[in-house]
This record gives structure tokens, sequence and C-alpha cells, in this order.
């Protein structure tokens, strides 16, 4: 077996001849310069441009190909008739997860205002608590839609909290969605890019919501209509927002979101991890060993899903 | 039964004869220019200088104390001899431990640099995950220090991200403690200001810490000397600081820990929320319905206990 993997030194030490590596199957590397010639059995797609990756989903005799990512839009509908695709999801799950609780504290906690302060050097101590804008995520009502694995992990690790969590699903009632909108106090938003989610947090929705709520986006950036989302901010009706993500991204420089004081931006790292490359080559090593002695994998994805 | 609360709107309506009031009791109001004369059996202090809180200890015919803080080196040691302290440890204990979670992650997932991009207009994604700094606390090892009601909650709260927790109380072992502290990732502080802890946190004891290592205060800012954690934060040996409380508090314009990227400065707002007062409030009137009632209200502290 011939398998394809990205150049680099976690991926690398999967030759040595020891517990890390896996030196019965023939590997060899791509990188942004070079893309080895020849067949190949496998490719794990990683960390890779857009052009390297056309070129590795034309490899011939792909059998299958795994993505270290959790979506999949970037290979879905590319491959060859025939490869199976895998993706990773749990190697991302717990640390997004961890990104989106973290972000409602900061809200909560007022961390962003006072890291504000901070850099001016000023110790902003509100001078009566009712006037703070501070609060605890006791009794708050968290709407998570897209109610996956990631979004379980997030309401276990609300539990403690006492936060009140209601995941929304594609096979949530219309109305029950509604309904839990209109009272959700913080709107987690865990949805990939599809047809129908592009856009769905337009001015229509945001209207339909609390007064004050606050959004957490750490799906995909046009999940949002950033204008949108901008105008509802200025006149009070969404009273925050954390993103992850954004529509445009990177976010350039001079764009309005930056300026927003009650926005969190992070760039996309809510799965980054300083030891996400080494779990990385970890999972790889695992699913080589499964394909080897003959278990099926983690991470199959079905043909024809988009998501 | 006679009792002096503060002059504050939510105090005000424990006088009104609905379900939020205790008309039973005859109320009256302090404020900063104005302590009523004559005789009280108990006094409800918060908010108040220190001018004020000498003038309300000194009311003839004292029988207790309510003081709505969780500290209580502001009044133990003046109150007549036979009048009972009582403290209000449940009205702050979930901020605050919501408050130590939120810095945590906060600076696991690097919100902090984020923000100061995000003023910069900067889209600061890392180029590779093992250069981002970032991660979860999956696995870390947590010492509380000062383990009692809070550090108990946040312990639950940590649970499910995965971290180890280890409670560090009076009673346990010196050896246990220093192994305990040499192999932590974060040292949590929720210590009372006694002489016992009064610069305990200074240069040598960092010195025996794990490199790299975090320190969250949240107890009182004496516990840490400034200048030795300035020491450590520059040589490497912490990583950073999550503190609501400092020393000297509040911090001055100018002070060289307002520039220090890893250093989350809040402050002392672990336990605000903008129902705070409310929620003093209802505690007060079930304190007072408490004692007409004959019951014996939470919170006593014994004579001479001095946190």
């Amino acid at each position: 077996m011939r398998v394809l993997l990205p150049d680099l030194p976690e991926f690398r030490a999967l030759t040595q001849p020891n517990e890390r590596g896996v030196p019965s199957v023939d590997l060899d590397f791509y990188s942004a310069d070079h893309v080895p010639n020849g067949p190949a059995d496998g490719v794990v797609l990683w960390l890779a441009s857009g052009a390297t990756r056309d070129k590795l989903v034309q490899v011939t005799g792909l059998k299958w190909l795994l993505t270290l990512t959790a979506g999949i839009e970037h290979v879905q509908g590319h491959l060859p008739q025939g490869a199976a695709l895998y993706n990773a999801n749990r190697l991302h799950d717990r640390a997004v997860a961890e990104h989106v609780v973290a972000g409602m504290l900061a809200a909560g906690r007022g961390l962003h205002r006072f890291r504000d302060a901070q850099k001016r050097g000023v110790w902003a101590a509100p001078k009566f608590p009712s006037q703070s804008g501070l609060h605890t995520l006791e009794g708050q009502r968290v709407v998570i839609w897209g109610y996956g694995h990631i979004g379980k992990l997030v309401e276990g690790m609300l539990q403690p909290f006492g936060a009140k969590v209601f995941g929304i699903n594609s096979k949530t009632a219309i109305d029950l969605v509604d309904y839990r909108l209109a009272e959700a106090d913080w709107v987690i938003l865990l949805l990939p890019s599809t047809e129908k989610t592009h856009g769905m947090v337009n001015a229509e929705l945001l209207g339909k919501l609390k007064r004050g709520v606050w959004i957490s986006n750490q799906g995909r950036g046009n999940l949002i209509v950033t204008d949108d989302l901008l105008a509802a901010l200025h006149s009070g009706q969404v009273g925050g927002a954390v993103l992850d993500v954004t529509d445009p991204e990177p976010l350039p420089t001079g764009h309005p979101l930056w300026a927003e004081e009650n926005v969190i931006i992070t760039p996309h790292i809510a799965s980054t991890t300083g030891d996400l490359v080494e779990r990385g080559a970890r999972l790889t090593r695992d699913f080589l060993l499964d394909l080897i002695q003959g278990r099926e994998p983690e991470g199959k994805v079905e043909a024809g899903r988009v998501y």
C-alpha cells in the first residue's frame, strides 16, 4: 500500500521503525512545491492549497482519501468514482467545543472589554453592579444550531454552569425552532456551509430573536450576512457576537467588524491546538493500522453527504 | 426589630407590603452621606466606605451584622462584644468560580492575544498549529489553592473539559503541596488575605513551579509579590497570569503589569453580575425572614475566624 502524506516532521515520523511508525506502508510526502509521481492507494489531505489538492485527488489508483479536517466541502465531489472519503471530526471536536464555551464565558465576564481597558491602562471597575453588564451563564437559554457531536460536547461543558441548552438540527420541527430562537440568550452556530445554510442568519432571522441576544459562529462565515449582523449590533437587537469564522474571510484590515466592541473575533482557530499536527499524525497512524489489519477506520463519509 | 440597610432601590423594595418585602421589620437606610440615628438590632453592610462602616459597627444595641461580601477582614474584630457576624459566600460563589474558568479558557484559546490583534485590525492566524500557542484544558493539571466551596464549584466546572484538578487547603500535607505545585499547568489562588498568605507567591515559590505555568489570582492581590511575578513572566518561568485582584489595587495607570501580553486583568469583578444587588436584597429578605421565624440564618462566622 502506497500512501501520500503531508511533508511535516510529525508525519515523517510515521516511517520510523518504532512504536510511532507504520513502516509496513510505503509512505511518500507531498508539499506545496512537490507532489510525488506514480500511483497511490491513499492520500491524507491536510494543510494543502487548492492547487495541491487538485493534483492529489487525480493521483492514479486512488482508493481512499482521508481529510484531516472536519469539513468536507473542499473534497466531496472532487474524488474519482469509487474512491472512499474519510474525515477527522474527532481531531477537532473537543477544541471547537471548548472554544465555543470560552467565547461565551469571556463575553459574560466582559473579558473583551476589560482587555481593551487594560491596553489603555485603565482599572475599569463599574461604579454599580447593575451597570457592569456582567452575568453568569446560570439560567441562560442557549440554542445550539447544528446539534451533532460538537454540540453535545458543548452541552456537557455548559451543564455545570446552569445554562439551559436546546439543540436544533435538521429534524427539529420548524415551530419549535422559532420558539427556541425567540427566547434564546445565545445562539451558537455549528452548521456547515451548504446551499440551505448560506446567508440564513440575515436581517429577517435576526429580527425574530430576543433583543440583546449574542451570536456565536464557529461554523462557516457565510452562515451570517455580515452587513445584517452589523446593522443589528448597531440597533441593539444583537448584544454581541463571537466569531471564529467571518464573511469575508480572512477579514480584511479596515473592515467595520474589527471595531465593534462587543464582537470577539478569532482567526478561524477554534480547532487549533499546539499539538494538532502531532494528534493528526497519531490519528493517521491509527487509520493506517486499521486498514492494514482489515478493520474499517472511523470517519467514513457516505457518498453524496455534503457535510 | 430595627435594621439598617444600604440605601439602594433593591433594598428599599423590602419595605413594600408584597411578596418582595419584609414589612414586619423596621427598616432604615444608610448611605455615604447619612447614617440614621438611634439604636438598631442589625446592620446589613455592603458597598459602604470604611468611614460609613466605622459608624455602622458602633450603632447602639447591635446584635448582628450581615456583610454581603465573601471576605470578612473589613469587619471581623471591629464588632462590639457579643454581636454575631454573618457573611454571604453564596451570593458570590458561582460568579467567582465561573470567572476562574472563563480566564483559564480565554488564556488557552488565546482570546487576549486575538483581542489585541483585533484592535489592530489584523487576522492573526498562526502559520502552523505548532506555533499557535493554543491548547485545550484536556489533561491540564490544575491546582486549586484554597479549596473551599468556590474551589469545588471550579472543579465541577472543569470536569467536562478533562482537566485534572487537585485541591489544596490548610490540611494538605506540605510535601504533597510541593509535589502538586511542581507539576501544575495552572495554579488557581482562592485564598483570603491573612498574615500567613500575604506575599506567599514570591520568587522562591514561583521558582518551584513548572516552567510556563499560568497563575490565576481571584483571592486577594497581596497573595502575590507583584515584582516577583513580573520577573518570572519576563524570564518565561511563568507563562501568564489571570488577575482579578492586584497589588497595588486598583492598579495605577503606567504600572508595568498593564503592558504584559500574557497577563489578563479584570478590575476585581469576579463576583459581579448585573443582578448582584437584586440577589443581595433577596438574600437579605431570606435572612430577615429566618430571624423573624426563629431559624438560624445561613452564613454565621465563628468568633475568631479570620476568613
